[in-house]
C-alpha cells in the first residue's frame, strides 16, 4: 500500500492542508513525528480534528524500529506527520530511503517549513547560509559558532533552530541561544534577529544587539533566531518594520 | 481591518491549509496574484472550494496599485493569496512593506514552497546556492548561467526555476531551460535533475546529462531542474532513488 508523509505546518491543528486532512482520515494507521519539532497544541486537538488515533514515533522509534512502520505500510494505509515541511530536514529522508527500497509505494503532501517561513522577516532566502541547531548539551561544543563564522565569511545570513526536550516539555529559548553564542566567542554587539511563535497569528520579532536579545522576553515557541550578514538596502528596510 | 497574505501551497485547490481556509471565507475581499505562479486547477475551482469570488491580480494591479488593495484592507478583511509561501520570493515583500506603513494590520498564513518542498529530493537544502529563473525572453541574458557558475565554484547545488506566462498559458519545460544553459556554455555531460509537477501525487523526476535531459519527456507544470554541486553519499543514494 502507501506511506504518506504529511507536512503539518508550523503552528497548530489547522495548519494541516485540506489535502493532508482528507489523507490522514483515510489512513489505517497515524504516526506523529514526535521530538524533531512540535505544535502549539495537544495531541488530543490533532485527533479531534483529524479524527484517528495518533501513535507518538519518538526517535527511537523512527531510527531504530522503522521496519515497523514499513511493514505496516506494505499491506495498509500509513500517515507519517512530521511538523513543518517532512523533508525540509533530512531527518526522515532515511525512512523514505528504506521504505522505497521494500517497493513501499510513497505519497508526499508538502507544508510550511520554518526554512522558507522565514521569508517574511524580509532576509532573501538564498542568503541564508546552512541552517543549525544549538543542542542544550553544548559544553564544549563549537559546531553552532562554527557554522555561524563560517556562514558570515561568506556573507551569509544564519538561522540558528533551538533544542527541544518534547518529552520534559522543556524548549530552550532565544536568550539561552544567544547567551550560549556570546560564550563560544560572538561579538555582543552583533545584530541578531529573535523570533518566537512563526506561524502564530503574530509571531514575536525582537531586533537588537546580542548583549540586548539576551534580555528580551520572547513567550511563544518555538524560537529561533536570526544573525544576518551584510544586507542589501531592502532588506534593512523590511527588517525595520519589526523594530 | 487586516490584510491577510495566504499561501496556497503548490499543487492544487485542497493545498490550501484548514486555517487558510478558514480565513478566505470570512475575507471580504479575494485577490490572487496571477503571475509569479499557478495551481493546476481552475480559478472556478478555488471559487467553489473557497465560496468566494477571486479578483485576479495581475503584476500592474500588485505593483502599481497596490494602494488599491490596501485602501480596502483599511477597512475591511482583504485575502491575498499567494501560490506556495507568500514570502519565500520576496515578490511580495513591497506590498506588505507598504500596508504595514499605513498602518494595515498584516497577518500570515504559510504554506509550502517549492524551495523547502524541493528537500525530497534528497539533496540538503542548506547546500542550494542562490535560486534563479529562466525567463522566456533569453536572448543575450547570462544571469541563470551566471548564477549557476557562482553556486559551482562555492559548491551549492543550483534550483533554476522557469518561466511562464499565464495569460497565454505558456510554461518553460526542463528542455527548454537546459538548452538554454547549454547554449549559454555549460558543458553537455552535466549533471541534472529535471522535476515535474512538485506537490502533486506523483512528481516526475528526471536524472541525466544535459544533452539526456533536453530529450527527455515531462508532462507535468510547473517544471524546475536542479544541477547538483559535489554531493555527500547520503544525497547520492537519495538521489538514486528516482532514477
Amino acid at each position: 500500500m502507501t506511506l504518506y508523509f504529511i507536512g503539518l505546518g508550523l503552528w497548530d491543528e489547522k495548519d494541516i492542508s485540506v489535502k493532508g486532512l482528507e489523507v490522514v482520515r483515510r489512513c489505517d494507521y497515524v504516526y506523529l513525528d514526535h521530538y524533531t519539532s512540535f505544535l502549539n497544541c495537544d495531541i488530543k486537538d490533532l485527533e479531534r480534528v483529524y479524527g484517528k488515533e495518533i501513535k507518538l514515533a519518538n526517535r527511537d522509534l523512527v531510527e531504530k524500529k522503522a521496519e515497523a512502520i514499513i511493514e505496516r505500510a506494505k499491506v495498509s494505509k500509513v500517515a507519517f506527520l512530521v511538523v513543518g515541511d517532512p523533508f525540509a530536514a533530512t531527518t526522515h529522508i532515511d525512512l523514505m530511503l528504506r521504505a522505497r527500497k521494500e517497493d513501499v509505494k510513497i505519497k508526499i503532501v508538502h507544508n510550511a517549513s520554518i526554512l522558507s517561513a522565514i521569508g517574511f522577516l524580509g532576509l532573501e532566502l538564498y542568503k541564508y547560509g546552512k541552517v543549525t541547531s544549538i543542542p542544550f548539551e553544548n559544553k564544549n561544543i563549537k559546531t553552532p559558532y562554527e557554522v555561524y563564522l563560517n556562514n558570515k565569511e561568506k556573507e551569509l545570513h544564519t538561522l540558528f533552530l533551538l533544542d527541544l526536550d518534547l518529552e520534559n516539555k522543556k524548549f530552550m529559548t532565544v536568550n539561552d541561544g544567544v547567551k550560549f553564542l556570546i560564550d563560544c566567542g560572538l561579538e555582543k554587539d552583533t545584530l541578531c534577529v529573535g523570533v518566537g511563535g512563526v506561524g502564530s497569528d503574530e509571531p514575536e520579532i525582537k531586533i537588537g544587539k546580542a548583549k540586548e536579545i539576551i534580555k528580551r522576553v520572547f513567550v511563544k515557541y518555538p524560537q529561533c533566531f536570526i544573525i544576518p550578514s551584510n544586507m542589501h538596502f531592502m532588506e534593512e528596510e523590511v527588517l525595520g518594520l519589526w523594530k
